[in-house]
């Protein structure tokens, strides 16, 4: 095969996250324009930003623009790292209260004076558009209405994209984390792929591994899973962020999957950066929407 | 090898339900005399049945026994089958508030008019000694101290006292109910084990199956699951229990396991009866300890 052939066969395998999120934030755009024309409803979503965090204060940033782009309210609530825990859940339960409100993300970490369950499980299920509220994880696990954490419900939908109907898939999730690996395992399931979780304490990995139509690793380990972990043909969710020094003394992003590697074996695969990443706020937009839907006792759209 | 040698060899594979149910029994009264001598607590189980449903009536009767046996307090509440949802509501709200009530179960089915689902979360989850409750599911999906249902609970019980530590050893789960499968996943991945859910789509059941350590069948069909679908040495829970006609046109009871079959290859099985079903009533008496143990702020003792 020429290399130019080679290049275009690897290129036809990446599963581009950032255009496919920009898809959904039009799409949300796009709803969210015939929700305010229909029915004279505006979601809003409130950020609150505790400390000066300079990671949390880039995510909220951008929360903040994307939510303003695709036409709803955003409210933000920024708060000196001196906060005392009551002085944050007086204000959750006012945005609680807040009809104009439909979802609150409360941005993690927290000061450590904070008890950041105690400010989650006060946070209305109904406007949890992050999915952290023990309701939203119980209404996960038995198959009901939920409110899905962002980063899982991103790549169901990057896998449904590709690869159509999941049913009869054998999905395995590495790591069981309750912001990933817990409900991607639910979500994959509800989807009816037979799923394994498979984590640090399971023997032999690699071959646990090779058996997935579907491979999600989120485990945060950078480059962990090998190309020879991969069954050819095989689908691959990156769901890592790792930074790393590269030969060259410069700082990297590379993933929980050795890409280079991977790519070659796998049918298809999602880039770091690129895959996942770009789709977890454009999910916590959808969130919003299927939330305000809901208050207002409509059908959230598909989007 | 001799008739009785090959006999003793099966009898030695048997995992004993029922007398392991009578020791957990015999563990929760010693327990709950200690609470009582050293606490003044009783701990109380409430039991709920509505209608004049043959079945039900006989497990009331038998948790209502076995709750007094071991020294707890039992209230039993029989309302007509014409009971509307409003009454019904209102009786467990009397419980929630009653703090001589530290379980709450209300026995399914319900009669048509009233919604169960509501019912079911309308019981303090504190008290929801069936583990149902949305909360419960949430609790257990994100590994917080929850309130198990206790078929799940029950097998983990055997598992652990058969196998001691699970960690590493891969468990298949066939079938995914929310009162047995989902949560039994739940307990074996809190256990460390790597866990596959199984289901009516999963592609090629037996090979999955073959390749459990540890295998739980509750799909509720009769014998589905054959002696060949077994790894030599594997360690087998049957949770099922249906009813078929024999050869002699007689009914009796068999599991979701060709109990003969399997006992040739498995290391250790469960039997139908007398296995996993003993251990469901010694189970919701363990609930219920560790429920009064909560309420009263005390550490619920190791069974």
């Amino acid at each position: 095969m020429s290399d130019s052939a080679q290049a275009e066969k690897i290129a036809e395998k990446i599963i581009d996250g950032k255009a496919f999120a920009a898809g959904l934030r039009e799409r949300v755009g796009a709803a969210v324009a015939k929700l305010n024309a229909e029915h004279g409803l505006t979601p809003g979503l409130a950020v609150v930003l505790v400390g000066e965090d300079p990671a949390s204060q880039v995510y909220v940033r951008n929360k903040a623009k994307q939510t303003k782009e695709a036409g709803m309210a955003s409210f933000e609530h920024r708060l000196p790292d001196t906060t005392s825990q009551e002085e944050l859940l007086a204000l959750v339960k006012q945005l609680n209260e807040d009809p104009s409100v439909h979802g609150i993300l409360v941005q993690l970490p927290l000061p450590k004076q904070i008890d950041s369950a105690a400010v989650l499980d006060t946070i209305d299920p109904a406007k949890d558009v992050d999915g952290f509220h023990v309701i939203n994880a119980g209404r996960l696990a038995t198959g009901q209405d939920a409110l899905v954490p962002c980063t899982p419900l991103g790549c169901l939908m990057l896998l449904k994209d590709r690869l159509g109907d999941l049913s009869g898939k054998h999905a395995v999730v590495l790591g069981r984390s309750n912001i990933v690996g817990k409900p991607m395992a639910q979500l994959l399931l509800g989807a009816n792929c037979t799923v394994t979780i498979a984590h640090s304490r399971t023997k032999d990995l690699p071959a646990e591994c090779r058996r997935a139509d579907i491979l999600v690793a989120a485990v945060g380990r950078p480059e962990m899973v090998r190309g020879d972990w991969i069954a050819p043909g095989a689908t691959v969710i990156d769901v890592g962020i790792n930074r790393i020094e590269g030969a060259d003394g410069k700082n990297r992003l590379v993933g929980d999957v050795a890409f280079e590697e991977a790519v070659k074996v796998a049918g298809a695969i999602t880039p770091v950066p690129g895959g996942v990443g770009p789709m977890t706020i454009a999910c916590l937009l959808a969130n919003t929407l299927t939330a305000a839907c809901r208050a207002k006792g409509l059908p959230a759209p598909e989007l």
